[in-house]
């Protein structure tokens, strides 16, 4: 990480990558018979495995450690909740059809391609040159009116080089009618956002005994019904989030435990760098919070958490981008994107935003019900407030069944319309026009308003929500991508061979356990040391197959698994444990390889390799 | 487990019961300021944990302990899939409409709920009792026709008393449309069979190295449209399933592990139980295969682990029903359900069930792929096989475009009718119909069939598959009920105080560490303590309010927290550790609690309390 981050994966060819993958059935599309869905995908074993170990691990480092409240949502949405969210309005991506061919295409990303490849011709004058940064740093930001000015003044055409029709919005959720009477519509949610804010008031009276800040977590399944999906799990139309949603005070965005990751390095890239055409820079949780980065120490902690667990699965090339303000969701204040390198570029898969009260404000307006927190003071204050005295006899007698919402309107409108009504209704009636459009006369004798100074002990408020929501298929891409890399066999005519260098705390299997030959006899010490693997929670592999020592490593390295033990004829009452990136062997006492295992591959504090080097002997590699 | 089952749950009140699970969110209706929506339901923190408790125990006893191949797959769906598994068609509840106020009803349970209406009047006849008796026991295996004739025979009426409408299928997918076309129908799938089915061919050859049986695993959310979402988390909308599908040669479904489980005992309430309106009957599952009861080892093998796994994760009462032949899914052989005892009844929570060749065969036919494993014969057999031997040229020359789907026909077409084809071939030209309609006239010089003997070293097939379903939310919400009862509080009035008794294992935190009162320094102390249990992974809560040490045991009693650890003014470096069934205290060093509490609570072979109590001192119950 102290180094300048590279710009591309060095030991990436993505074709023999890509077939490691489908080989070992680390994933493919789902339905795979049918010749597959676009942008749906089936995990297999390993990387299935792979989730299972990155979630626990997640549920460990945030849940656990962070004391937060997971709960677990549903996906199927009546739609009341997205209207109010505005998902049902705004959760759309622009959109333009090839007009000969009908193709749908992604207008943002089509913009974007286009300027990139205008920006390879060396000759374009230096105008038109800045004209094409702009335009490919600025399309996913762009409404379609001016992606539709951006078409018609460059001539874009479809890949197909036919014209395209104007810029649409087409809504990302999909929709489906929940009940037997047909007439419910509902939606499958695109983030999990809004199941957990919606457990605020549960969260806050049942686990947090009213305090705040707390956080909510949740681990479940999104749908976007996704334009253009592509870059194999980077872009789907169903996919995991893991997602935390942190109530925090608007007034105090501070974190009690901020100083716990003050001095975490990251690759901060603001938004003026990226003004700038600069790159990112490696700085300090705390330099950025302090020197306004960074907006505020909650936000801050976060992305230093975040830059320490993906550390911990074994990511390497991270980088925090700020959001273009015309970028951010509709909801969002300020968002930080954790970008992981592929083989696609710098990749987003993590998103720290600060959804500031939008959510919670929209939820209580539409369900009306209220959705606060209180605070405290430390000292009563004296505050200025509006009394509204109302005299309902009158009131009820002048307007008989529009009454209630006469008494309504005055009971709800802003201080300075009371202030100002009470002023007119000085020198005679006034004339009000209530929410239902009914128009009432309201005379002198109806309503006082009056200021008076009245003690104050607490403020209720709808807390900020800050949101680090992560992409669990994206995370699982990056980290196959940046755990790969090829070792050539000297032993075997320097064949390739793919290895995934993952973590123990990551990787599929935690160990392998091989006969050195197949024989009975072998194959009875394997089952045993299998079995005392499995006692330990250990998940193992074995391979029975009739090929050589080398070949069966070569397997167990291209699933990524980080140890191996051999089981072979010596009399010695030991085996040998292999190390996968180092390809280094040690014997080791039969009975004591299962606990060592176990301390190697344990989530937390795991044992290094260097310290059962130290303890037990090696074993030549040529074995 | 050895005594007879009980045929209600003694300990539960169920509005108590459903008191305390709304106070500590154990789990609530979704959207819950909009008033929720009937039949999908959040999960609280405390079963949330619960929930990864009882998955990650799932894996560890079914996908390690067996090498099984965990698959992770979507739950949008093509409508190809399931037209080709039947599901479009045939996943049908009947409903009925009340013809008055037009409110949905599920068919098969208005019937049963009418004749156990009907049953309770102590007056009735004994035919019609024998009646009613048939009908609420056939009623889930009906067609329409036949509701429609009890509806009419027995003139039933709607809840609120109205006529109803003639039954009908009311198909329990949820539809959307995939892709922004808009024209590709999609569901959300009910069932997560299909999903591990379709990877059949990857797993074999990838994971399986070809090999057979194995099995395939997945963990994951499937969605029913139920017409009638009821009690709490038993019919939801919306559910998550762990099911693995065991794919096995239809010739021969023995188990290689049968042994190990011949000795399981479990209650069995077989067809010819049900129809003698017997109990069911505790027996070895080895005597069950034996006697055919169960149809072969491989069913037998897991209903076995089934048993194990829900006993070990705390169940008490269970009890395996086997399906009536008309009441099974369509493409079930056989099925056994795991039922669990809960305030609503014995309710289903696992489904067993042996699938046959029926999906794969589905999809082969539908996607013209081949899904077949490979069978080795032990020694080459000779077999009589029927050649075809198609002119080519011929067949090209008469039939131009159509030869392909002629010579597809003379190359498929059954063994019955090349033979009689060929005989009437013998006297000259006959007339076929190809697939596609088209009417060739095929000469004798055309096409020869003739029987050959073959040598032969082995076959292709389409396996069988046996398949338990877990429902997840059922068997938490059955743990839930059979975990609750009431402690009376001795020192406080006799106060009623919930307990969960969740095993170790399952519940929601490990343990809990509570100062004895609100002081800095032992709030310190806590601090330290809950670190080393974090570090060890061990889930803590923490109670920090002013309220008594009683009140706070009461807290964590009734979120199931097995042990609490407090800490208090004593100078003898220890701390106290209570067990939540008993409330029995010892006292314990401070730098020794957090690896004993590691002990008692880690999942496989945890330590047992009474040896806690063996080693260290006992402290009295009353601080």
């Amino acid at each position: 990480m102290r180094t300048a981050l590279p710009s591309r994966l060095e030991n990436l060819v993505r074709a023999e990558f890509e077939d490691t993958c489908r080989r070992r059935f680390f994933f493919g599309l789902a339905f795979d018979p049918y010749g597959g869905s676009a942008g749906l995908y089936d995990l297999g074993p390993p990387l299935c495995a792979m989730k299972a170990n990155l979630l626990s691990y997640w549920r460990q480092h945030f849940v656990l450690e962070e004391n937060m409240c997971e709960v677990d949502t549903t996906s199927l949405t009546p739609e009341e909740v997205f209207k109010a969210s505005g998902h049902v309005v705004r959760f759309n991506d622009a959109m333009v059809r090839d007009t000969v061919t009908g193709e749908c295409i992604r207008a943002d990303k089509l913009l974007e391609e286009y300027s990139e490849t205008r920006l390879k011709d060396a000759t374009l004058p230096i105008e038109t040159k800045q004209e094409m940064q702009t335009l490919r740093n600025r399309a996913a930001g762009m409404t379609p009116a001016e992606m539709k000015a951006v078409i018609e003044h460059y001539q874009v055409k479809s890949p197909k080089g036919n014209a395209l029709s104007e810029p649409f919005p087409f809504n990302l959720m999909f929709s489906t009618s929940i009940g037997p009477e047909g007439d419910r519509v509902g939606y499958m949610r695109p983030e999990l956002a809004q199941g957990i804010i919606l457990n605020f008031k549960r969260l806050l009276d049942s686990g947090n005994a009213q305090r705040m800040p707390f956080a909510g977590a949740c681990i479940g399944t999104a749908f976007r019904n996704e334009i253009a999906p592509r870059a194999n799990l980077i872009r789907v139309r169903e996919f995991t989030l893991a997602e935390i949603e942190h109530f925090v005070n608007p007034n105090d965005k501070s974190h009690e435990k901020f100083e716990s990751v003050r001095g975490t390095e990251f690759w901060a890239w603001s938004r003026e760098l990226q003004d700038a055409n600069a790159d990112p820079v490696l700085m300090t949780v705390g330099d950025a919070v302090a020197k306004k980065i960074i907006d505020n120490e909650t936000l801050g902690y976060f992305i230093a958490r975040t830059v320490l667990f993906l550390e911990a699965v074994g990511l390497r090339f991270l980088r925090f981008r700020q959001h273009q303000r015309d970028e951010m969701a509709h909801y969002a204040q300020d968002c930080w994107d954790a970008e992981l390198l592929t083989s696609y570029g710098w990749v987003e898969c993590v998103g720290i935003a600060d959804r500031s009260a939008y959510d919670l404000t929209q939820h209580s307006a539409a369900s009306k019900k209220d959705l606060f927190a209180r605070e405290e003071f430390a000292e009563p204050r004296i505050e200025r407030q509006l009394q509204r005295k109302l005299q309902k006899g009158a009131i009820g007698k002048a307007f008989g069944k529009n009454a209630g919402e006469v008494m309504e309107y005055l009971n709800t409108a802003p201080e300075a319309t009371c202030v100002a009504l009470g002023e007119k209704l000085a020198s005679g009636s006034v004339e009000i026009t209530t929410a239902n459009g009914f128009t009432a006369t309201i005379k002198p004798e109806m309503v006082q308003f009056e200021f008076k100074e009245v003690k104050v002990t607490g403020r209720n408020y709808i807390p900020s929500v800050i949101e680090p929501s992560f992409g669990v298929g994206r995370i699982l891409y990056a980290l196959l991508e940046q755990s790969y890399w090829v070792r050539r066999d000297e032993s075997a005519k320097n064949e390739k061979r793919a290895v995934f260098s993952m973590r123990p705390v990551i990787a599929p299997q935690k160990v392998a356990v091989l006969p050195l030959l197949v024989k009975p006899e072998l194959l009875r010490v394997v089952e045993e040391i299998r079995g005392d693997m499995v006692l330990r929670g250990i998940s193992t592999r074995t391979d029975d197959s009739g090929a050589s020592i080398g070949k069966k490593y070569a397997r167990v390295d291209e699933l990524g698994i980080p140890f191996c033990v051999t089981c072979d004829f010596e009399t010695d009452g030991c085996v040998t444990l292999r190390e996968r990136d180092s390809a280094r062997q040690v014997r080791i006492p039969r009975e004591a390889v299962a606990d060592v295992v176990a301390e190697l591959s344990r989530p937390l504090r795991p044992r290094e390799w260097s310290s059962v080097e130290t303890e037990f002997p090696a074993q030549s590699t040529a074995a």
